[in-house]
């Protein structure tokens, strides 16, 4: 019998065991593991200039070398550096760290320019969120509210006299979300009751889902508001607008009738001071409502001029960050978790005998890997692309402002336009990707990827709040899709679209007519095909919107397509850039035969086979080719990329002081990185917890018929049943 | 140019703005959130007996009771229940309480049966999953080694004799992964050198990748462990077997020669006190050697027994569990989302004037929330029936080896194979799709998803760890999708497959030449009908395969598809399960109605839309019904389940102690629960905080000049230039 049992087993082993224990493949036969070792081999495979490749991802040279002289400084700053400890770090602790570091960041404020700060800031905020959103909060959402709805006499006061943008005199906050009221700013129900004897604006919570929320700095750091309350003049409302309200005088103590509460744990950006604010008639002066676009006379007339919208490119600033966010912070995470593939070693190959097979040689795990390094690139220079955008795009509304240049704030306005497409669509799409590519990355370093010391755990809490905040992803996408949807409409009605951004859309009508695009292996194989087929799908798909919005009105009954459409955008937006930046470094250069490589396998795997069913449903692309690039083209593509695979990292030239990671050290010295600093911040010689004697007593106790004083022994039954 | 301008934003004006700012549907006008009126209403919709479907849902009358009784017995509980606080714990608080909850739970152990005990840990697993893999790698791990690879009196000794199985004088843990060494169990390179002079093994740590790590209790709980080690007799290696090593004495004092460290702070599970160990020439005597299968004598002769594999079924009990804590988590959290969703409202539609519409009343947060909801009770159903399998081949076992019946046992080593399967393909997919759930959920909350007390953060950084342990989930996955494979060819070949769980695969000729199964709406209203799809597309993609590794016999190439083959398998476990439970309740009856509808919702959105291109690839469904399936069917199954959203989801009849959230609770008075509870736990008078110093002196600091002593100044040019 059991050798009929053994042969069972034998014949399908692999059925049953996934980690057989017979002796086979001994360890005492292979080499040790030696990761620092493959990782200088990996590295020499490099051909190309590194210095070269890593000013094409930043997208100039100026900045590339900004960049790495921001790292040089953050590196070397004592309170600004990363130390492991941080990871150990409970909230109180975290808190006061990003405390210390705002203060010092104040310092280089004071001394640098705006536009080198703001990128000193944007680096920090790939290792310490907390920090990042809690200045951001300042002289982001509160100072560029004042700019967008404050006449250019109370920016100045506040930013300038006040000194504010230097982090002095007083520290902004951003009272627009409360209890009741997130993605709908226009249902806040707080109110600013305007009183014309005072000549001051009452403002007022009126219940508690009014109550406002989340308030980032509001629970400690905040001296002043904005507020976001109704403005209600005798007896009228006039709907939501934004009013200066301080909360702490200089000593930080609590004005009165502002009611304030830290709202407690969060998932993530612990060392964020979120609060709650209530307002119980807390009186403020005429002029510290925001009053460029609505005003209120000290009669209590009010104004409403037509350009209000005006204000909103002060709130995009955010959403181009984001987009931006998650190109860095996916090239960290990408980075750590290639190196490790390359030193970490599992099972012996049947073809090799000597080590263990490196991770990344397996298809299973460049598939899982290698399309995020190539979405990284893609959102590298697609980000850099969407920040020029809007760098011009304020540069020109201020001039035309300034002129009164009526052509060019026409123009202007339609460039807002383009960039509230691009910005929504960009940072909702990006956001979740980068959501997925870190939690892939984790999950590509198995146990590891979850010790808090390789970072992944931290920063995907302090990431994913990026998908609900600032515009959550879905709100936005939905808005987005809604755009693409009615110029189309427009296009089909035979109108011309006026924003740029959507100008691909102007021939919708050969793009809908269009029979398979991607018929052939061929095909998929020419990026300018490729966009071709992006570009009709899109066009069919919102033309079939049209559609059916036609037999029904209901722009809700879409909103998943919308959804679905808003990323496609996105990323038509990334191949374009992509596509035009490969052209102008060429595609046989010494850079452009790397990219070349990246390019497709960026398009492929998160293009093509992830709207695989959109694209065969409008028959954009015939089903053999999904299937072909699904399988042969995707791995295909993978294995060229693999041998370059650390090349690729490094190029994005990111310093241990940024990777913040045990496991993906530049030196790809993994085992003794890792243990030597876990070892160093728990000392073995604490060996027994606090609790120890918890345990013992447990471990230890008396039998339960001691414990039960024998109450329930014969004995006692003897006794008590008498 | 004005009127223009206004033309121009009035015209596309929802294309600029997300958030209006002028007043429109005002609140003021509105109905204020009334969220508890809410809940009644929906609730008021249900129709049919939430208890029955309880009983349902759980697979047993007795089940469930014993469930409603545990949720009344934890509730209870002053150590046991769940308060809000915990959210707030640091890691060593955190630690601290599972220590006592651990003792606590002792006393239970104590008292009732070993079901009943089990059952109470993995409820208790939904709300503290540190407890409960604390409590598991001592019973489940450490004890069900000693069972599986221990000889009955080593088992009895350690268990009873010893009284581990109540939590008692000894702890152990369980010594497998190394530094260097995860899912390659083979390849851990500790060793155990038998010393035939002193009739012991010498247990020691060759190297800095051979520490032992990540285990579990052995940082401070453990006062023992199991340990993988090499076997090494007379300078031969057989392999890694397992011993029991003490590590520290009765008053958790360390044994000379054991190093242990903590390994520090993790992503999640922070209650677990997870270590490193190292063994510096450790002795042991030769009979703490589990030696079931593989023997030494006192002269070094080793026996290896053939029968070793059928120690794995004790390996298995985790993956079952971890399958059926997926079904708990996920009821968890779509309880809280729905409630949620039908409290919060948010915006005005144009049909109505009155309250702002429900969060659940957009067809996209419908299409984001109810697939999820319909996937939990095709999870609760098929974890059931793999509990119940697991718990049937466990006692066959018993009783062929007790009898030595020699077809039995044949028998139950097939039927062992099938739980393989079952468990591998269950564990991952359904870990995978959880924590999708989980995340879903929490985006679906917007910003009050992302606070602690509702839950969501804590309990998905818990969770996701079960992604990659105890067979990572790739690896699990790669195995059972070559099983498949392997299999059908097989059956290609002309022979019949052994294994009962993929019998429905000996027809695979015939599945293999059918042309499209799913081809009109008929066919994908028709559960028997989907059946036959999914089965045709599992055969014909495992056929695929075969004929490639004709061309490459390298498995590894194949990897990714292997993956999806697995989720396949599942899928149709569950599917399978639904089914038969669904003709077992009578498809019209008061239960079989809203159970039709899920099931439909279920494999629609889980199973024919996410693997459409390959549905489509494998010529299974016409491209015309995956569009139907993806646009109307899908959108229509969400539309039915809507009205009784509330209903679906209280009859998992998870308490408050259970769902433990804040916004998720049964009387969905969101905003009174959530903002009562904030104010309490971080009380407001604490409106400085402990570094408010800092900040003070950072917005009062002095001006540069002064802080540079006016070095830099026109005075000091003047004389420094000179």
């Amino acid at each position: 019998m059991s050798a009929k049992l053994k042969a069972i087993f034998d014949k399908n082993g692999s059925l049953l065991v996934n980690e057989p224990l017979q002796a086979k493949n001994l360890v005492s036969a292979l080499y040790g593991p030696t990761p620092k070792e493959a990782i200088t081999e990996e590295r020499s495979h490099t051909n190309w200039d590194i210095d070269e490749m890593h000013k094409f991802i930043e997208g100039s040279e100026e900045k590339a070398n900004q960049i790495l002289g921001l790292y040089k400084s953050l590196e070397r700053d004592p309170i600004l550096s990363s130390t492991f400890d941080y990871y150990d770090l409970t909230k109180e602790q975290e808190r006061e760290m990003v405390a210390q570091r705002i203060d010092r960041m104040s310092r280089y404020s004071e001394v640098e320019s705006t536009e080198k700060f703001l990128r000193r800031l944007q680096i920090m905020n790939i290792v310490d969120p907390s920090l990042g959103i809690r200045i951001a909060i300042n002289l982001g959402l509160f100072m560029n509210c004042v700019r967008g709805n404050g006449t250019d006499a109370q920016y100045d006061y506040w930013a300038r006299y006040k000194e504010n943008q230097n982090l002095k005199q007083l520290y902004g906050c951003f009272g627009m979300t409360e209890l009741g009221h997130g993605s709908n700013v226009a249902g806040c129900e707080t109110t600013a009751t305007f009183d014309v004897e005072t000549d001051s604006f009452i403002i007022d919570t009126p219940n508690i889902s009014a109550t406002k929320w989340w308030i980032g700095g509001a629970a400690h750091s905040a001296t002043h508001t904005v507020c976001y309350a109704r403005l209600i003049v005798k007896g009228k409302d006039y709907g939501v607008k934004t009013f200066i309200v301080p909360l702490r005088d200089s000593d930080h103590n609590l004005h009165p009738g502002i009611a304030i509460g830290d709202i407690g744990a969060k998932m993530g950006r612990q060392g964020v001071d979120n609060g709650w604010i209530q307002f119980t008639d807390v009186s403020i002066p005429r002029f510290f409502m925001l009053s460029r676009w609505c005003k209120v006379d000290r009669e209590g007339n009010v104004t409403l001029p037509p350009l209000e919208q005006l204000s909103y490119i002060s709130l995009l600033e955010g959403r181009v960050n984001m987009a931006t966010d998650s190109y860095r912070t996916g090239a960290r995470f990408i980075t750590i978790a290639l190196r490790y593939s390359v030193g970490r070693r599992q099972f012996k190959s049947r073809q090799s005998d000597e080590h263990e097979v490196k991770l990344l040689d397996y298809r299973l795990h460049q598939r899982r890997l290698l399309p995020n390094l190539a979405l990284t690139y893609a959102m590298a220079l697609g980000t850099d692309r969407l920040e020029k955008q809007h760098k011009r795009i304020l540069e020109e509304m201020e001039q035309a402002v300034s002129k009164n240049d009526k052509k060019l704030i026409n123009k202007s306005i339609l460039d807002t336009k383009s960039l509230f497409i691009d910005s929504g669509s960009l940072k909702s799409t990006l956001t979740w990707l980068a959501a997925n590519l870190i939690d892939e990355a984790r999950q590509s370093c198995g146990g590891h990827g979850y010790h808090s010391y390789n970072g992944f755990g931290k920063s995907f809490n302090d990431w994913v709040v990026q998908c609900t905040w600032e515009g959550d992803n879905n709100v936005l996408a939905m808005s987005v899709g809604k755009t693409l949807v009615k110029n189309v409409e427009q296009v089909l009605k035979g109108r011309n679209i006026s924003t740029e951004t959507l100008s691909f859309l102007n021939n919708s009508k050969e793009l809908i007519n269009k029979k398979i695009i991607l018929g052939s292996e061929k095909d998929v194989h020419d990026v300018f095909t490729v966009k071709l087929a992006v570009q009709s799908l899109i066009a069919k798909y919102s033309a079939s919107l049209v559609e059916r919005l036609k037999k029904n009105k209901d722009w809700d009954l879409i909103g998943p397509q919308r959804v679905a459409l808003s990323k496609l955008r996105a990323h038509y937006y990334l191949l374009e850039t992509f596509e035009q930046r490969l052209q102008a470094v060429g595609p046989t250069s010494e850079l452009g035969v790397p990219l070349g490589k990246i390019l497709k396998l960026y398009y492929v795997t998160s293009i093509l086979v992830p709207f695989a069913s959109e694209f065969i449903s409008f028959g954009v692309v015939s089903n053999e080719i999904i299937e072909y690039t699904n399988t042969t083209f995707a791995s295909e593509l993978c294995l060229a990329v693999r041998p370059y695979a650390i090349g690729y990292t490094d190029s994005f030239k990111q310093p241990d002081n940024i990777t913040f990671s045990l496991i993906g050290k530049y030196d790809g010295d993994i085992y003794e990185n890792y243990f030597t600093k876990v070892k160093s911040l728990n000392p073995p010689r604490a060996f027994k917890a606090p609790y120890s004697d918890k345990l013992e007593d447990m471990l230890n106790r008396q039998s339960l018929e001691e414990r039960d004083r024998f109450e329930k022994s014969k004995d006692a039954k003897d006794i008590l049943s008498k």
